[in-house]
Formats: structure tokens, C-alpha cells, sequence
């Protein structure tokens, strides 16, 4: 039937949202998160109906996403009739029973994500289906192309494309700040691009953005690879695998991730990596507890790889503590470049050039980790790194002092002296978070001490960095509770981890029982 | 930090959203999904944020649900700070890892849920877990208790207070209509509450709106059972069991239904039933397909009745072809009226009989199905519908031939003779609602055949009525193509029921393999 356009000039984050009154949603014949065909001059689309009471009658509302595709005027008339339930819906209930689900199945659901014909609810029970049943990697393999093929490509034209990964999880990970350079200055292809944190104090491209803008299109990627053989930008807005950015906003509250593997690996097809590490951080406090996990993890990305076309090797890294000692945006812009520059913690500079390593070998580069080690010394990575943050837009004369930190600092000392036996990777991103982090990207924590070293009394433990003396002194009383660093002379002396559960259970003391005179 | 407020116009289905600029929401220091406490003159509430790119910087847009809880004019600043987490929702991750929740962390879960502290991303997530999961007794009961005491309660002080419920998904189940004036002639206190029809062509609010209005408040409900015993009204919007409702909203669009016992009984309890009725339709073409499935069903529902305090007794029906003849509310309320006045379909009179003669019999009265009958034949019971169709707002004269029906109407005969040995109800319902049932009250099916019967060629086997011609003539269509009642002259006739697959699928002809010569 024909209704009259309202347009609510703001976006709904990409959904097609079709708002309509109840008495109008009935003589359309639709209930809430039906699906409607709204059509306007020969342009149409599915949005899916919400319900608003008190909506005015024989309107129908819809958001930017609706007015803007369809050049609908505030107030005209468009013709609104149900829409067939979509076939893809069939197949998310097929997940729910925990069906395996075949390739074009897999490929009708991510169209349908894409498309925006899904809602929120139905995307939220298929991503919770597949993370109870799990996937098989066909699936994986099907979920990992149909994301591809429902994005752009970057489409270089050039082989080999080098690339690295990190499932992430551990803090301070700036490994690519380090990696990238070196595997460009060598004159191989590596266009970059991450994500930035969400529960992390800081991500790639958070760090990068310590230097020079990281949105760049596509056009300006290319640009850029083509003058420096590198890159390292955002991808967020690249639509490289939309249907993993519209996962990847019903998984956050849901803290689950069923699509480690499809997430990863669509994004590197998508820029047409051919060579590509993944490194798996393994540790009491990394997202990957134990070796043979990893190992597991190893197989199933290598097996991925091969399904794609692309060659996988992983590098399983010690993920008991943060990587260096800096964690947060610019603390760790600022270790890096140090780092490259020749003065930085041995541990970062370890783990990047033992992955550069592993790509250059994996393209026949022989001694990969001596060849990386190479440029690291000669400069010739710096000098790499400054050409792509000015390819980028950035300074390529900045130096770490020029970084600007949090101007409000504090130290947190021991009471007593003792060797570093414990750091808590997870209570550091929440003091680092706490101070600010990533959002102030001056904010974030340098440790003093690391695994195995020896403190004495009334020495630093760590500093925290924030912008507001409000948030220096919330994240210290955070990490005055949390206590993410634990000092012991000798392990025997601190047995004891932890005592389960941490609050004492209240029991009624035994009072026997008497027989009363009374009533 | 303070924010203006952007206020939209219209409501957003209960949710308390949040609207936040990208760079705004990092200011505050929230993702999308995250809460935040919205606090304005000593009023607070928690929202959930929604991110919209181009939305005005510093601005905090909320939809009517927040502006007037708080009491927020357009401009204004309010306090906008990120919420904790609630601890709601590590339950609903334990079950999606598919623990066992404790009674506390259930109350927990469906409080947040009214609240709506929860997102519908999240809500759909803790729904698809249990579907996948299951839920235990304890958990059922947990919920219903949960969902009970964060709702409205109808306290009428009376007791006993008789009722039933119907699980449904047997099409033209109108002998509510029957059963409430009958227990209510007696002289017993039977409040129903019932749905509207979401997917079936009508719910027995539908069926009793023909004849008078069914959205009492809760006062308006007391006072008309403190004139006639009994009252039929639509539940929806009494708020007895909220959370409830919000989990149907969510569950509609996946088909699923893991909150069955709890959403019935919380329902029951809330208007302090002592004893309830369950009727569980049983068939081919029902919910239930079995009469162990029927019967294990039925035990838990007694179960629960037990862990709420009502007596319950469950009545498996025969669920195999629609009660009566007629589908669709109007068509219903005609044929529920014409039985209550002596004049209806046997299979009709004898499950209201029957269910009214348990109902009957767990109160103490004897012989309760022949006092059903009675109360049936003499005209009691008549006289008391008409009686609570007045008290209700209704014309307590209407007679049957008043009840309008849809003007178009078409009749479907048969081209040979034969005995009715299949009837469907699932095509049945989907041609009435094809045909406009149950948002036009006059559309529906009558049936002229039901199972069993013998049908001469050119015979009608049913009629279809509709609003309009163009609906008719696609209900036509559609049963021509679904041919919802199959005859033959003995079983053995036609006994293949089905092919499987339906389609025929392609396989290449067999060609043997030849050398070629050439390449």
C-alpha cells in the first residue's frame, strides 16, 4: 500500500529500518521484524518493520540508509508491501539445530548480512549457533569466500603480496611497526591494514596513527604501495569483508568470537596476500593457553590458507607478558621508533625480526631472521618507516621525543624486593584502559619490570600515563586493587595463585537444636 | 560528560537507546553496544549506545522512551558516563557455554531484561542458547518466578480462580469461547487473558474482539469479573509477565520457542490461578505430534504448576485437522456463538465439554463434563457470554447472522468422490491469512469436508472468504497449489504421501569415457 514517507535525519549504522505504526503495520499485513519492500520511483529495497507506538498512521519512518538509496523526499508517497522471508533465514535456523551448513547456504546467508536484510536478532542467533556447534572448515572455508566475494578488493596486480597477522590478546604488541618496514625495504609488497582496539588499550592502527593518518581509500593504498612497497592503514572502512564488520559488532557484547579464522583470512584474501604469517601469542593470559592449542590453531589457518590460494605459516610467540615495556597508543608509536632507530627492548625486536624471518623465507629469502636483523641495524627499515608515514601524510622527521604522552604520570614502587615471578597481561589492558587508553593515546603504562627480573625495595614496578589527574587516579586505584605485577624471592615462597572462590561463603554457625517449653 | 540532548520524536519498541557521534562516544569512552548512565535533574537511567555516523558532535540523541522517563526537553545538557557492565550478562555468556544458572543469576538475567539494560543482540543470543541448550526444571521454574515478580499482578483476593491455556497451533481452536462463560455459569472465577494471532489466522482476543473490546486495564478487569465471574481480554499490554513479552518479540523472527512452560505459567500465576487446564493439541500438523511427546510435556507442565502452587491437569486433544469448520475471527466468533446457542459442530461442543468437565472435577464438582453439557444446553452458559460480552463494552444481543463476514467470498469443490483422508492444517492457516485473517476479521476458511467424511464429485470442500477480491484471489492461488484436503476412496488408494526430494534434481546422463585422439 502507499504510505508517506518520514525521514528521521539520522543514520541507524547501517540497518534498513522501516518504522511503522501498529494499525499500519496490520493493514500491510506485517508484524515487527517482518520484512517490508519499500519501493520508490522504479528504485526499491527490503528493510526489516520495527513497531513504534505513537508513530503517526499511514507513515512509514525510515532512517538515512532508506531515504538516501531510494532519494526519498520527506513526506512522499512510496509504495510498502511485505516482503518475502528471506531463504537465508532458513539456513541460520538449520545452525540453530546445529546442522552442518553447505557452501551456498553459507553464501546466501553473508549476501543477506551484507544486503542488510538480517536483523540484529537473527544475525546475534546465528553467531551464537555457530559459536556453540562450532564449523566445520568447510564452512570456514565457504564463510571465508562468501565474505571476499561481498567486498572490495584491493587488486594490486603484483605477486608475491607479503602479510602478517596476530590473533592478538597480548598488550604492547607493536611487532608490526617493526615488521612492515623491514619486509618493504627488502622491495617486497606488504599492504598493511588493522583494526583498531575495541577491548585492547591500543590496536595497529591506533599506533600508527601516533604518525600519520591511517584512513586512506583504496586509491590512496595503492598510491602508497606503489612509492614505498608498504603500507599500514585502518581498515575498518575499507568494506574489505563488510559482513565480518557487521559480525563483528554483534560478537563484541556477546564477548564470543566464532569467527577467529573466516575473520582473519577473508580480509588477507581480500588485499591478495600470498604469503602470510600468523602469529598465535601462547601463555597463561593469551588468548591461546598451550602449545598444542596453538599448534591446533596453527593447522586449521594453514588448511584455511590452502583452501584459499594463500600460503600460511604461523608463529607460535611466549605471550606470558606484554611485548616491550609500553602499552598504549603513543607509548608504544614511541617504542617503536626507538626500537627501529636502534634502541629498543630486546624481546620486540626479537619477535618482529623472527617473523620478518619467517616471510622472507617463505618467498626464498634464505637466513630470513639475519636478513631482517640486517635492516633493522643498517637503518635501512628506519629510513622505510619514515618514507611510509610521509607517503601517509605524516612527519618523516619525527623523533620519539616529539611524541606527545599523557602529562599526567605516576610511578607505582615495591614494598619490598623480590624477583618478577607474575604479570597479569589482563589486569595491565584494564589499568591501561582505565587511564585512558585508546582513546587519550597518550594514556597507557611502561613497565619497570618484566618476567625474571630482579626488583629492589622501593624500586618502580610500572608508571601509569594519563591526560586528567581523574583518570591517573582512578587507574591507579584500579591498579593498587589488581595488582598486575607479583614480586617472590623464589617460587616457593609464593605457592599459592589464587584461592577459589575469593569471597568467604557465608554459613550459619551450628547451633544444636533444643526442643522449646513454648510455643 | 555533558552532553545536549537531541530528542526524537518517536519511540523505539520499549528500548532505552542511546545515540552517540562516533567521536563523541570515544570522548565518553564507549563502543557501540556499551551502556551509559544518562543522568538529568537527579534522574538517572542506563541506555544502550547506538553509534550513528553524521551525528551531531557533543550530542546525545534519545528516543521518547529516555526523554520522558527523564524528563528531558530538546537541548538541555544531561550527564552522559559509561554504565558497568551488567552482571547479567555473565549469565547469559555461563549459558552459552551451556552451564546450569542458579536461581539468582535467572532473576537476574529477567530483571536486566525488563529494565532493558539488555540489547536485543543479547537477548536473541540468551534465547538461542537455551533453544540449543535446554533448560532445566529449576531454570523453568526460576524463570517463571523471575518473570512473574517483575510484572503486574491482578489480585482479585479470590480463590479459587480457574483456567486454561492452550499451547495452540491447531487452526479454528475457538472453545475458549465456550469454556469461560461455562465455568463462569457455575458460578467459578475464570479471568483469561489471551494473545493476538502472530502466526495463525487468529487468537482468541482476536475471535472475542468481534464481539466486544478485549484491552481492559487491569481495574477494568476486577470489575468485570466481579459481575460475571469470568472475563476474556487480551493479556498484551497488562504487563503480567513483561519480560516475557520482550522474549516473544525476540523469538518471533528465529521461530523459536525455548521459553514455552515459563511464558504460559508466569502468565497464570500472575493473575493467581489455583487451577489451570493446560490443553495440549496433538497430531500430525500439531505442536506435538505424539502422545509421548504430549505426555512428557504435560508432565512438566505439572511439575511447574506444583514448584508455582496451581493444580494443573493437561488434556491431550486430537490436534490432527481444525476444531469446528470455521477459521479466521469472524468466521469464529459466529461458529463459537451459534454452538454456545445449541446450534454447532460436535467435535467443538465435546472439547469444550471435556476441558470444562476437568476444570469441573479439580474444583470438587462431580460428573464434570455432564455438568458442562448442561450448563451448555440449557442456556446458561449462553446467557453468561452474553453477560460478559456486555460487561466488557460489547452488544449482549448480537445474534450470529450480525457478525459481518468478508464480502468476497469463493468455493472450492472436488473434481472426483472420495473420503477426506488428509486435511493440513498448516496450508490451511496459510490460505486464511493469505486471504486477510486475522488483520481483516472477516477473511478466513469455512470447511465443508473434515476427516472422514464422504465427499461426491463437485462437492464443496471449502469456502474462502476475504475483504477484498485481490486477496481472494491469491488465497485461491494458494490453494490451488497447496490443496490443504486430499480425498480418496480407501487408503490404500494413495498411499504414497510424499516425494523426497520434491524437486527432481539434475544428474548429468551417464556418457562412457572416450580417448580422445586430439587434445
Amino acid at each position: 500500500m502507499k504510505l508517506r514517507a518520514r525521514l528521521l535525519d539520522i543514520k541507524a549504522g547501517g540497518r534498513r529500518i522501516a518504522i511503522l505504526d501498529e494499525e499500519t503495520a496490520s493493514l500491510v499485513g506485517v508484524h515487527s521484524s517482518d520484512r517490508v519492500e519499500i519501493t520508490h520511483k522504479n528504485k526499491h529495497l527490503i528493510a526489516i518493520v520495527n513497531l513504534a507506538s505513537d508513530f503517526q498512521h499511514n507513515y512509514v519512518g525510515v532512517y538515512q540508509e532508506v531515504s538516501a538509496k531510494l532519494g526519498i523526499r520527506n513526506g512522499e508517497y512510496v509504495e510498502v508491501r511485505p516482503a518475502e522471508r528471506p531463504e537465508a533465514l532458513n539456513y541460520v535456523q538449520a545452525k540453530i539445530r546445529g546442522e552442518r551448513l553447505r557452501k551456498g547456504q553459507v553464501k546466501m546467508i553473508v549476501e543477506e548480512v551484507v544486503e542488510r536484510h538480517l536483523s540484529d536478532i537473527e544475525i546475534a542467533s546465528f553467531v551464537t549457533a555457530l559459536h556453540i556447534h562450532g564449523l566445520s572448515m568447510d564452512e570456514i572455508e565457504a564463510l571465508s569466500k562468501a565474505m571476499v566475494e561481498t567486498g572490495n578488493t584491493l587488486n594490486l596486480n603484483e605477486t608475491p603480496v607479503l602479510d602478517k597477522h596476530s590473533i592478538g590478546g597480548v598488550p604492547g604488541d607493536k611487532t608490526s611497526l617493526l615488521i612492515v618496514p623491514t619486509i618493504a625495504a627488502a622491495g617486497f609488497i606488504i599492504p598493511k591494514t588493522s583494526s583498531r582496539a575495541i577491548t585492547s588499550p591500543a590496536g595497529t592502527a591506533d599506533r600508527v596513527e601516533v604518525f600519520c593518518p591511517v584512513d586512506l581509500t583504496l586509491e590512496e593504498i595503492r598510491k602508497a604501495v606503489r612509492k614505498t612497497n608498504g603500507c599500514m592503514v585502518w581498515g575498518g572502512a575499507l568494506e574489505l569483508a563488510p559482513a565480518d564488520d557487521i559480525f563483528i559488532q554483534v560478537e563484541y557484547p556477546l564477548a564470543i568470537d566464532p569467527l577467529l579464522l573466516p575473520s582473519i583470512m577473508s580480509k588477507k584474501k581480500a588485499i591478495d596476500a600470498t604469503h602470510l604469517v600468523i602469529d598465535i601469542p601462547t601463555g597463561r593470559g593469551a588468548k591461546v593457553k598451550t602449545i598444542s592449542g596453538a599448534n591446533a590453531l596453527a593447522y586449521d589457518f594453514i588448511d584455511l590458507g590452502q583452501r584459499l590460494g594463500i600460503d600460511v605459516q604461523c608463529a607460535v610467540t611466549y605471550g606470558e607478558q606484554p611485548i616491550g615495556r609500553a602499552i598504549g597508543p603513543a607509548l608504544e608509536a614511541r617504542e617503536a621508533l626507538s626500537t627501529i632507530m636502534g634502541n629498543g627492548p630486546a624481546d620486540l625486536q626479537e619477535k618482529a625480526t623472527s617473523i620478518a624471518g619467517i616471510l622472507f623465507e617463505m618467498v626464498g629469502v634464505e637466513n630470513g631472521k639475519q636478513t631482517a636483523e640486517k635492516l633493522l641495524k643498517s637503518g635501512k627499515a628506519e629510513r622505510k618507516l619514515r618514507q611510509m608515514i610521509e607517503a601517509q601524510g605524516g612527519d618523516p622527521n619525527v623523533k620519539p621525543e616529539d611524541i606527545k604522552l599523557g602529562c599526567k604520570r605516576a610511578e607505582i614502587t615495591t614494598e619490598k624486593d623480590g624477583r618478577v615471578l607474575w604479570i597479569s597481561n589482563k589486569s595491565l589492558v584494564q589499568i591501561a584502559r582505565e587511564a585512558g587508553a585508546p582513546k587519550e593515546k597518550g594514556a597507557g603504562v611502561i613497565l619497570k619490570a618484566k618476567l625474571g627480573e630482579q626488583i629492589g625495595k622501593g624500586e618502580p614496578l610500572f608508571e601509569i600515563y594519563a591526560g586528567r589527574s581523574t583518570k591517573l587516579n582512578s587507574a591507579l586505584e584500579l591498579a593498587d586493587r589488581l595488582q598486575p605485577i607479583r614480586l617472590s624471592k623464589k617460587p616457593e615462597e609464593r605457592m599459592l595463585m589464587k584461592r577459589v572462590p575469593t569471597r568467604i561463603i557465608q554459613r550459619k554457625a551450628f547451633t544444636p537444636k533444643r526442643q522449646s517449653g513454648r510455643n
